[in-house]
Parts: structure tokens; sequence; C-alpha cells
């Protein structure tokens, strides 16, 4: 087999699928002008002799990782001039094909700090402060998670105590458990921050604002009086990102750097409390549909380099003495891996629905209409969380399919997985946040029940509904539909009864509220579930390609469907909504799919349209020269540079001779 | 907080718990003298300050880990010869103590080695080989796995060709797909390996064979003639190993070398076939057996450091304006925590019961009888898959359920993970092995409807069986088992009634077993949670223990059994064994036994008795003082030895002034 040439059962994969690819494709990423776009931004990176003479990234040790993420941050900036790239996808797609599946130390001055300025600080401080951080002539972090404290805001312990005889702000770090911890680019990086800080002033406690402060002397890169820094350690991946932790000793600010668009404290030290706090919730709400894209992204990723791969590999025999097989064809491997495919499909679709409604809903807020924030939020924060779990844990599947290999770093996806399961954790631990989310179905139930209409897509809720499916062996989208409502319906409803009954029997709210909170976790999965299904349904539904793609994407749609019923059948079977010869109907229809999904499986993952140097793997080539990359992949080992390994003389020799001294 | 004192949270778990923890520590590990010497041994590496002097391994570069795990090896062969252990539970004791979750690249030359040359070879060979390889005068590894050939052994390509006239074998690797790879300490460290190959005289192929082979000269270390080896690169863990690759070009190898026990070639070249090829599971059973022992600690390790740190850790608030509860009293946490420690302790019943099984049936097989051994395959190959699977997966929800400190590698836990997860692939590929237990199970279930008794634990298989379960409120153990019973036995036979009808509608056997092999996978996973059911409930009646130890650990088994039932309930329900109120039933039943636990969860971790040194982890710690060990952590990075890094004089400074330059 020489380079360049495609392996041969790939290329049969691609001959015998039933679809054009390049339309899904164009379907995919928003039509073929997107896609062209897309594609040379790309092609900028891919062809950039600069990315291509850096050493793999699994054979740097952490600090080469972190001083080539300075390096390429630099030369990205530079290419991102030259070309006049200044959409916010198209620097996404730069960035993302740049570095993909690790953080630049730099990123989150323009993902998190500049947001901040531009949404916290008045006139005069974004005009102070935002030009140099366009220009990263400073360069800022946020620091909000303390080393004792996450999700929970309002249990920070780091204070900012106002003193009107200076007119400063006093910033401390009251102990240890208030430590700020984890910030991106705060160890080495960041010489400004915005932290987040109870306020005090006029011996009270207003709760928690954000302060602008300096770190690090502009000058020298030396540490300011009172400040405390450093990385946290090394960490399951990102090892480009010098997360840092600080400590604050009695450090002064200005008045003016608290950051006074909303709250304010006056000269003399008197605070003006905000008109309406929940107007930033956009951001979080914004970050959110980032993750959940993420999500989608990752998990379509690792579907694209371990579906590739079994059509590659070849693995012991389904014939007796027959020819080794792909292990594609094994029904137990379509069975891990064809579902995982369809999530994917609907994530991607979830995602576009989020983004859509999120600038629906933002241009109604900007228009001072608030009325359909809890919806958006709760559809945040609940698909947030969804994603997270089924991709990142659908990324391990993908891994652990393609056997041995899957454990190398040549895969690519062990880096993968580890960018994607920290999204189970950061903005928002998501346990928590199902949580809320089961809060507003909770108030949406009692609603319901004082006789109010609610609001689009959970108007399901309290409804009165067949008892028992009428699903047949078609298993129809109208019946997955009800299916997953009903359920949906029935684990809110017995969520609210039951804190309903152990309020009855004397508990308080919160007390119940807890006992209950595995079923309201339940629910609030099932009613995310419904979203996925109800939206991935709504959008092939509506979208304009050609019949024969139309027909994979429904194929791909029903699995994703029937594939979810059978993960959880008890949930739709315990008051009997579905019944044994239903089970019967969606387990025939799920090896039925699979048959008709087997032969389109490459190409569905080729429709994702991921270029090689943005998977980063041997095994997930577009070529599928696996054998041949994994041995290039070695070969570059830095141990493999000396026949005879140091430690040979210093160690291995004494050993076998029996004088080794330590 | 002083150092050393106990974390207060912590300090009034342990008063609170209601039973000895010294009784379930005694119980778990054999008897009292067990558990105090294996308190002796771990000592002795806990107090060698050479151990304690090293960085820590997250700190070290892949060079460093590898150079580290040399020189500890060289430690710890002093420290056993100077201590004289000796016993086979000791040395794996003192290995597990020093070299916590890695491999010492030398530690193949004892685990596969030298039982591959024990085994399979003559006396002569022995008598030539084993000394050397006792006194690691030479090391070995084995080399079987292939680059394009894992699990399925007669894919190897590697050939070996009897030439007659030099009384050679010649070693070839006739393609790249033929690499080996994969083999532990096979990059750099070691000079010998038995290489597993198709074995070819006059002019027939003999299937597999195991030939002795010096990799690298005595003298020097150098590659011998035709020989390539190096590192295969960079991998999620284990990086203290060299695995590595193998290429032969014409190696040349005496006739001696083929490993001869059983199968014999003749200098003219004639092959003598073996007596019975079954006689060498043997060893495979005993490593699936210690693979099983391995995901049991590993879980039960992370249960310990997770639950620890929930009762720590105090976030969020239950009562409005109280103060931040300890996690684990957050029911969700619970949910997500207490079923896994019961599996850890199922696991750990489990792995006793192999063990002793084990050396049962192999003494029988030492005298001859073989009639047990499908038995013992199916029980060895099922539990391997059905404990890799759980406890990495389970390892991993431990890690999320630390939070963001979960991810960093102060938490010990990735690496817990990524020692776990390869358990799933190794020694044979988890679903391989499921599909193995399902042609057993099959077999049983033909033999049943031919009228034969089955042996002891699979008996139950086509018996005739209540159709509605009893299951009261109380759900007894005997339901318990009774259900578990049915719902193997249920998917069994559906599984072979499918399989029936895929070839009287003309299927070929293979493709029906394709067709059905879905089913089969959930048949024998229902088979292998059985087992594990039935004998944590035996294991627990049987054992001596005082009354408050023993009522403990029948909540723990009883949650074990519910929680079970309750994540798969779907297959419970689908012929309405399990109803409705059943259901209602056992979900209760799980929330007061949340309840029962909550109390002893941190006892119940405390009782597994690992030791600090071997959990290597700033959350787990038993005094708990999570905070000030992450802080601790944080400061030892190397990168923070410096106020400024280098980085900021090559890269930063100039990106700020806007005179960058790459």
């Amino acid at each position: 087999m020489s380079q360049g040439s495609i392996n041969s059962d790939l290329a049969k994969e691609r001959q015998k699928a039933t679809f054009n690819v390049e339309n899904l494709s164009v379907l995919l990423h928003g039509g073929p002008a997107k896609l062209k776009r897309k594609r040379y931004i790309e092609n900028l990176v891919c062809e950039d002799p600069f990315y291509r003479q850096l050493k793999p990234w699994s054979y740097c040790s952490i600090e080469e990782q972190y001083e080539n993420a300075l390096i390429k941050h630099i030369h990205a900036k530079e290419q991102i001039e030259k070309h006049g790239i200044k959409d916010r996808n198209d620097l996404i797609t730069y960035k993302g094909s740049a570095f993909p599946h690790e953080a630049d130390p730099i990123a989150i001055n323009t993902s998190m700090f500049i947001p901040s300025l531009e949404q916290q600080g008045t006139e005069e401080q974004k005009a102070k402060w935002l030009p140099l951080a366009y220009q990263e002539k400073i360069i800022g972090t946020y620091a909000q998670t303390e080393i004792g404290h996450g999700t929970f805001l309002r249990g920070l312990e780091t204070t900012a105590t106002y003193d009107p005889k200076t007119k400063e702000f006093v910033l401390n770090t009251p102990s240890l458990s208030a430590t700020k911890f984890w910030p991106a680019g705060l160890g080495k990086t960041a010489n400004h921050c915005v932290v987040v800080a109870q306020l005090y002033t006029q011996g009270k406690c207003h709760g928690i604002h954000i302060f602008m402060l300096q770190l690090r002397s502009l000058e020298d890169h030396s540490l300011l009086p009172g400040i405390e820094t450093g990385v946290i350690g090394n960490k399951f991946g990102f090892g480009t990102n010098d997360n840092g932790y600080l400590k604050l000793n009695s450090v002064r600010i200005p008045r003016d750097n608290m950051l006074m668009r909303y709250s304010k404290v006056l000269e003399d030290g008197t605070y003006i409390r905000p008109e309406n706090p929940k107007v930033t919730y956009g951001v979080m709400v914004l970050v959110r549909s980032f993750i959940v894209r993420n999500a989608a992204v990752l998990l379509a990723e690792a579907c694209t380099i371990s579906i590739r791969y079994s059509a590659v590999r070849r693995q012991s025999e389904l014939k007796p003495g027959g020819i080794e097989p792909q292990i594609l064809d094994y029904q137990t491997q379509q069975y891990r891996l064809l579902p995982l495919l369809s999530t994917a499909y609907a994530f991607h679709f979830a995602s576009t629905n989020m983004t859509e409604t999120y600038e629906r809903i933002s241009q109604q807020i900007e228009g001072g209409r608030l009325d359909q924030l809890p919806q958006l939020h709760a559809l945040a924060a609940g698909l947030k969380a969804f994603t997270t779990y089924a991709s990142s844990a659908g990324i391990e599947v993908c891994r652990i399919c393609c056997g041995g290999h899957g454990y190398s770093h040549a895969s690519g996806l062990p880096k993968i997985y580890v960018s994607a399961v920290p999204g189970c954790t950061y903005e928002g631990e998501n346990t928590v946040l199902m949580l809320q989310v089961a809060r507003y179905l909770m108030k949406c139930y009692r609603e319901k029940q004082q006789g109010k209409s609610l609001p689009g897509f959970v108007s399901y809720i309290g409804e009165s509904m067949e008892k028992k499916s009428l699903m047949g062996a078609d298993v129809s989208f109208t019946c997955l539909i009800k299916a997953y409502k009903h359920r949906a319906a029935r684990l809110i409803e017995e969520a609210a009864k039951q804190m309903q009954s152990f309020i009855q029997a004397g508990s308080p709210a919160h007390v119940a509220w807890n006992k209950s909170s595995v079923q309201l976790f339940l629910a609030a999965n099932a009613h995310c579930h419904l979203f996925c299904v109800e939206n991935f349904i709504d959008s092939i539904r509506d979208c304009k390609v050609d019949s024969n793609t139309s027909k994979v994407l429904n194929e791909v749609c029903q699995l994703y469907g029937v594939h979810g019923i059978i993960e959880n059948l008890g949930e739709f079977m315990q008051d009997n909504f579905l019944t044994g010869h239903h089970v019967d109907y969606l387990q025939k229809k799920m090896l039925t799919l699979f048959e008709l999904m087997r032969p389109n499986a490459v190409a569905l993952v080729d429709a994702f349209d991921f270029p090689d140097h943005k998977l980063e793997s041997c095994l997930g080539r577009y070529d599928g020269q696996v054998y041949q990359a994994l041995y290039d992949y070695a070969k570059m080992a830095p141990m493999n540079q000396t026949e005879v390994h140091s430690t040979y003389y210093t160690h291995l020799r004494p050993l076998m001779s029996g004088d080794s001294k330590l």
C-alpha cells in the first residue's frame, strides 16, 4: 500500500453509500457557502507549514505543551490578521483547527475576560481596558472558582471591603478554602484578572461582585504586592493551559476597579443595587450553548475515528475458516457505535436549535422582554448537562471499540475524551443543573395544575394522554414522540407527588426536595431526552435535502428514538404504557435499522467533514492507512531516537550483572 | 487546622459508624493474620525514605517515569530480598504498594515470560533459561499481539519456518500488520522474549507456537541482526512502561528455541502435535482472576477517595440560608456513589470466589479431570468482562463526583482510571469474552433441552420458574435471586430461540449467531450479574462476623441487588415478571437503603484499608485535609519554581509589546 492511496475497504464503503455525502455536509454546515468557507479556513491551517513542523503534542512535556500553545497563539494571531478573519464563526473554526482539543492559555482573555468587561463595565471602564485587552497589551483571566467553592456562587469567600478613607477596595483571601483555583491562564500567563468577591461596604455584605485586578507588573511580569499565584499542577488533560491559583493578602485597588455597570459603590461607601439582576444570565446561556455544540462535535469526531477504523480493522471470524471480517460487520460493534452516531446527529440538531433559540430570545431580552428567560435558562442548563454526560461516556465507548490501539495517544481518542469530560463539571455541575431544570419543571407543573397554560415546549406537562402506546411494528415518529412525552410527563408528575407526600408527612420543603431529588433528576433527564428526540424529528422534517439523504437521516433519527427507549426501558414500562409486545417491535426495529445504516456508516461520518489534522488520529484518517500511521507515530517517539536507551548504562546493566547500587 | 489532625467532618463520620471497622477489615482480608501481614508489608513501603523522596509521578516526563520505575524496581528487589518476602500474595502486596497503578517495565519478566517458560518449556529448556530469568540476568517479555491482530490468535501473521538444513527456525514479520505491537517492556528494556508465531515445517502450517528469541546483545544491549524494535509511543496511561513493537527480518534461532513441552518439531522437520491442547487454559484463567481482583480493588479505591471527599466537601445549600452541607448528604450524590460502593463489595466477594474456584478446579486439572474446565473458563471470561466494564465506568463516576478537583492528577483518580480501563481490552476483548460465555450458555441450554442435568451454577437454565415475582415491600434476598435468575434464564432462552428462528428461516449458523449477538451478549451479561448477586448473598450468609457488621453488610448487599434491577428494569419487566408495584417497592427500598448506609459510608470505605501512599490522592486522604494537600501539590509543580516563567521573555513580552517575531 503506497502512502496517499485509500484503504480498499474504506473505498468500498464510500462506493456503496446510498446518498450523496456532500449534500448532507452542506445541510449540516448551514448551506454551501458556509461549508465552503469552513473548508477554506481549515485549509489555511492544514497547509500552513508552521503547524506541520511542531512536535506531536503527546511527545511534549507539560512545559513544551504550554510553550507550543503560546507560540501557536502568536502565529495564529498573525495569520488571522493577515487573512482578515473577523467573523465569530470563522474565528472559532480557525482556532478549533489550530488548537484541536486543547486550550490556548490566552484564549480566556477573549472568551471570559473581555466579555466580562463588555457586559459589566461602565463606558469609562470599557474605554480604559478594552482596547488594551483586544490588542493583548494586557492579558486577563476570570477568577471565580475557589478551592473550596465551585458551582454555588454565594458560597465564595474572597472579600472586597471598601475603605472610604482611601476610596479603595481591599481584596483578601480569608482562608485556605477561599484560594482561587482553576482559572485558565492564571498560573503564569495572565497579568490581569476579573475577580469575583463578596462585596463589603459600610459594615454590610452585598453578595458577589466583580473587580478588575492587576496581578503582575507590565514591566517585568513580577507579581504585585500581596499577590501569590502559580499553576495548580498537572491534570488529566489540557496540558497546554496553566490553570492557576491565587491568594490575595490585603491587595488594594481603586474604587473604579469595581465593574459598576449595574451595581455601584459610591465614594462614601453607599451601595446601589442593580435594577435587574437577571440581565447577566445571557452570557451564561451563551457559554452553555457553546458547550452543547462542543459536546456534539467531540462525539461526532470520536464516531468518525471509531467507525472508519471499524471499517478498516479486520478481526476474528464469522464464518468458520472464512476471512477475517471488518469489525463493523459484527452486530455487537454496530450496537455500540451506531446508536452513538445517531446521538451525534441528534446533538448536532439540538445544538443548532439552541443557538437559534438563544439568538431569538436574546433579541427579546435586549428589547426588555424577560418572560422567556426561565425557559431559555432551563433549556441551556438541561441540554448542557444532558449532552455532556452522553457525549463523554460515548467517546469512551468509541475509544474502547478501537481495542488496544484506542488506548494509544496515536488514536487521538484519549485527548478528545479528556477535553470533553470536564464539560460535565465546569460552567455548572451537571447534577446541579439538572436539578435547576427540575425546579423549572415543578413550577410548570404547579402552574398547569392551577389552570395556567404553559409555553411551547413544556406544554405537554400535565396534559391528559393515552394510557397505552398505540405503537405498531413500524414504530412511527408520532408514537416515538408520544412515548417520550408520556415518560417525561409521568416522571415529572411522580416527582411532584413524591415531594408533596413528604411535605404532607411533615417534612420541610427543602428536606422533601432532597428526598425526591433522584426522582427529580430522572424527570429532568427525561425532559431533555424528549427535547432531543422531538427536535431531531422536527429538524429533519423541515430540512431541504434530496430524497436519498432524507431517507438516511430518517433512519438515523429512528435509531436515536428507538435505542433511547430500549436503554431506558423501565421508565417507559413502569405504568404499562409500553408492554412486552412493544418492546419486541422496538428490538426488531433496532436490528433492522442497524442493517439499513451499516452500508452508510462511513458516509455518515464523512459528512461531518472533519479534516485529518483536526482529528489528530492515526485510526481515523480519511485514507484508512492506519497501521502505517501507527508505525510512523511509534518511530517518532523521543525514546526511539537511540537504539540503546541511556538507562541501560545507569540501571539495567548493573541490575543484570548483579552489582546495581542506588 | 494543623497538619496531622483529622478533618472534623471525617472524624464525626467515623464516630457515628454503627459497626467496628476493624472487624470488617479482618473479614475482607481473610483473617487477622493476613490483615496484619498486609499492613506490615505496606508499612515497609510507606516508611521507606527511598520512595518518599521520588518526585510525584504526575510531574515527571515519560522518560523520567520510565527511569523512576527502573530505579524503583531495583530498590524493590533489594528490599524484597532483605525482608525475605517470598509468598506470592506478599509480593503482590509489596509491588502494588511500591508501584500503585503503574507497570514496572520488568514486571512482565515475572508475570508472563517466566510462566511461559515454566509451562511450555521442556526440562532442558527450563534448566537453561529459568535461573537466568529468575535472577534477571536476562530480561524477557511476551510478544503475542500484532499491530493488525489482537484477541483472535489464529489471525497472527508472524512466521517461524523450520529449515532442516541448518536445524533452525527462521522468524519473519511478513507484513506491516504482522508487526508485534504493545508487549510490555519490549521497546527498550527486554533483551529476550517469547514470540508467538505460526509454525511452518515440511511446507505446512501447524498454527501458533511459542519460540524463545534473544532480542539484544547481553554485552551492550544493541539489537541483534534482523531485529527492529522500539517503543510504540505515548499512551493514555502507563507512562512507566515501554510497550514496544518488533519487526523480524529472517532471524534464525536454533530448533531448541521452540518451547516443546507439548508440541514438537523433530530434527528432520516432522511435527508432533500436543496430547491435550486445553491444558494451557490454566494460565489464562489465572491471569483473568487477577484482573477481576484488580477491577474490584481499583473501584474500591475510587470509592474510598470519592466518599471521603464527599464527606469533607461542603457545597451549596439544602435549607435556604443554612450552612453548606457535606455533599454526601445530597440524595443525588448518594445515588451515584453508594451503589458503586456496593458494587465494589460485590466484586470483592466475586473475586474471592473466583480465586477459590480456580484453585479447586486447578487441582482437579492437575489430577487429569478436565470436565469442569468449560465452566471455569466461562466464569473467568464472564467475570473478567463484567467487572472490568463496571469498575472502569464506576471509577469515572467517582471522579466526576469529585467535581473539578477530580480532574486534577492531585485527586489520584485519573491514574486509577487509566490503569483500570485497559482491562476491558487486554487478555481478551470484553465483547468477545461475553460472546464466549454466551456460547457456553447456549450449549448448556441445548443440553438441558435434551434432558441432561447441568452443573452447579448454571443449573437454573431451562428450569420452570414462577411467571410473576412474589416480591413484597421487604424485597427479600430470595426474591432478589429469583428475579435475577428469571431474567438470565429468559434472556438465554430468547437468544436461543432467536438463533433458532434465523436458522429455520435459512440462515447459516454463523449468520444466525451474528444476527443474535446483541441478545447473546445481554444474556451472558445477565448471567454474570446473577453470579455476582447470588455470590454476594451467599458470601455474607456464610461469613463469621459480629451482628453489627453483618447487618451493615446485609444492607450493602441489598443495595447491590436492588440497584442492579432498577438500572436494568426493562429486562425484568419485559415479560411482566416484575410489574409497576414491584418497581415501587424497589425504588422505596433503594432510598431507604441510602439512608441506612449514609452514616456508615466512610467506615465502609475505611474497611478496605488502603494506605494513603497507595491511593496517591489529595482528596482521598485518611485525615481529610484535602485543601492543604491540593495547595501543597500545586506548590510542587515544576512551573512554580520560578515566579516568572521563561516563556515570558521569549514569547509573552514580545506579544504584548506588539513585536513578536517567530
